[in-house]
């Protein structure tokens, strides 16, 4: 079928898929012994490092991976003023390797994600289905009941338009988590021994229209199709709300994909998520979002972006604008939120010249 | 968490969940031997049995089960100049037993549709998990990324609004098929020997906003929130078109759903779907239907229904209308089947008096 990606089904390929293409963005404040489980799937890939929390401390890499590491000290160095966009003490930090990674393509895991294992016991190279899920088209407008029809073995349905059969481009791919599902504190709180042991063989696009949660724990995305929506907001150090980062890139992300008709994929790769973090630290960190996000989805469910827009700068822009008008209402935050939205597109375009330039998305 | 259910985990539960308060809905031209299979799952439960093509002929039904049986003679006595709203020589003639069910629930399945196994050998009792589906709420207005939050072992991730938790009522359970996958004929064509082997272990909600292909092969639904919008269309003997009778019902149904706030779910449980039609003869039923569908769905895609209509017979009674309008200017045929839309509704109300009188969906 047109579009299908063959890829060799061995799970280490013996020619990594876009070797030179996609770089691995690791925000952390220790050392980073979890690669060793990753190193088959991770090893020929560029590592980009985000140290977050004190600068003075070394993060110790594995041998045999090639990396960047950025710390607090070069964030401010290479931003200037424009450092205030990127979080401290939150794992929003990590976006500042969106911004400095030169690949078409970046896939981010949090450093207490290991290798999950599939049903019949093979490990999961989370990679490589990223990269499938990346590879190969979305159906965003219309819903397949047989899941991803690219994937070998399934197909559209009867009933499934044809016009629509070519589907959109793929910005994003959401992976999952099996062992310990990504909670809110109180849900955390009252299920405590919950574990996520249903392996579920799907990968699915999330329909035009229809917003959802994005973990950034497992995640991989198109930097030329959405790399500037992919703004993880301002958390941690001096800010009212923290654990909220890849949810706000997530609404923003997927507001912009319908208006540009790219698709975002969420199912398969599984990690193994290692430990629930501590639900009293994640109830403080979280509940003015538990508050807010009751405006904010609505807001991101009504807000459309103008025609003009047509490139992931521009409809981010408008964004911006909105929550400054609509969101600013609820809390003074939001009015800071807006600002850094625009200071980081300055910043992004600023290291991403060439981009700046052309046409992203649609126009692309 | 508020809105589970419990089901005896037993393939075979002691007392048959819903036993008085479903009907199975069979379509058939021949002998009903397919039941044996279904024997300990179907027994418990009342059938009604609609006999397509020639009233002559004697349908055996297996020892045992309790039903009734119509022929189209029976259906032209009950409906006199109504009964041209039900199809002939077409599965959809099945919809004529949602009609005199008196039952809360239908479950509808074809007769070459077979008990399938899960993944550990066990048979499936696909009425029972449609029956979960349909007691457990629905979540349309946000994604899940972990499937149905209802289900044990699972539940709503970080990042979904809680004042969406308690979800929708579910209108409609649609369920997937193993071996034969529900292909158009051009599909069947290019790909004799697809079978279908993958057993997605989910349950999930189609989001508010997006319409998908119901097949009519292994579905159910709440006869009370949606029965009259569960219309099959004029196929079959005497019209252009055949083999989207369960696709018009799924698109005008979903129309109807989003407007009422009710949810339809699609996943589990799986049939084992025994043998493929001849493409040929489909072809030759789904031509027209594969041209009319580029302009159909766009057409439902953006329906709407008037606040005002609070009852599904007034929503769809304001569909046809707009068939007629904006879809008759394509082909006759569907100003023959919005006349055949409103007829359905008045047959419906004759034999559901009460039902009729009282308001339907949202309002309940």
């Amino acid at each position: 079928m047109a579009g299908t990606v063959t890829v060799p089904s061995a799970s280490v390929p013996s020619t990594p898929l876009l070797k030179d293409e996609l770089d691995i963005v690791i925000p952390t404040i220790r050392n980073l012994d979890f690669l060793e489980m990753w190193r088959p799937f991770f090893q020929p890939y560029h590592l980009i490092i985000v140290q977050d929390g004190d600068p003075a401390k070394t993060i110790k890499v594995p041998e045999g991976f090639d990396y960047e590491l950025y710390n607090r000290n070069d964030i401010n160095r290479i931003l200037g003023p424009k450092a205030s966009c990127i979080s401290f003490k939150d794992s929003a930090c990590r976006c500042f390797g969106y911004m400095v990674s030169k690949k078409k393509y970046v896939f981010t895991i949090d450093d207490d994600c290991f290798v999950a294992k599939d049903p019949s016991g093979k490990d999961i190279n989370a990679l490589e289905q990223h990269i499938k899920n990346l590879l190969s088209p979305s159906t965003p407008f219309f819903f397949n009941t047989l899941y991803d029809p690219y994937r070998e073995g399934a197909d559209f349905v009867r009933g499934y338009p044809f016009s629509l059969r070519e589907g959109a481009k793929t910005a994003v791919s959401h992976g999952l988590w099996l062992n310990i599902p990504d909670y809110d504190a109180p849900t955390q709180m009252v299920k405590p021994r919950e574990r996520n042991t249903r392996y579920v063989d799907a990968v699915m696009t999330v329909p035009k229209g229809t917003l959802f949660p994005m973990c950034g724990m497992n995640l991989a995305f198109d930097r030329d199709l959405i790399g500037p929506a992919m703004y993880f907001g301002l958390m941690g150090d001096g800010q009212p709300i923290g654990r909220y980062d890849d949810m706000w890139a997530g609404w923003c992300m997927k507001v912009i994909c319908d208006h540009l008709s790219l698709g975002v994929k969420t199912g398969l790769p599984y990690i193994w998520h290692s430990k629930a973090s501590n639900p009293f630290v994640n109830l403080k960190k979280e509940y003015k979002g538990i508050f807010w996000q009751e405006d904010i989805i609505p807001f991101f469910q009504n807000a459309t972006i103008p025609k003009e827009c047509d490139t992931v700068q521009k409809c981010y822009l408008s964004l911006a604008e909105q929550v400054r008008e609509k969101l600013g209402k609820i809390d003074p935050y939001f009015i800071k939120l807006a600002d850094a939205m625009v200071t980081w597109i300055e910043a992004w375009d600023e290291l991403n010249p060439s981009t700046a330039a052309v046409e992203n998305g649609k126009a692309k």
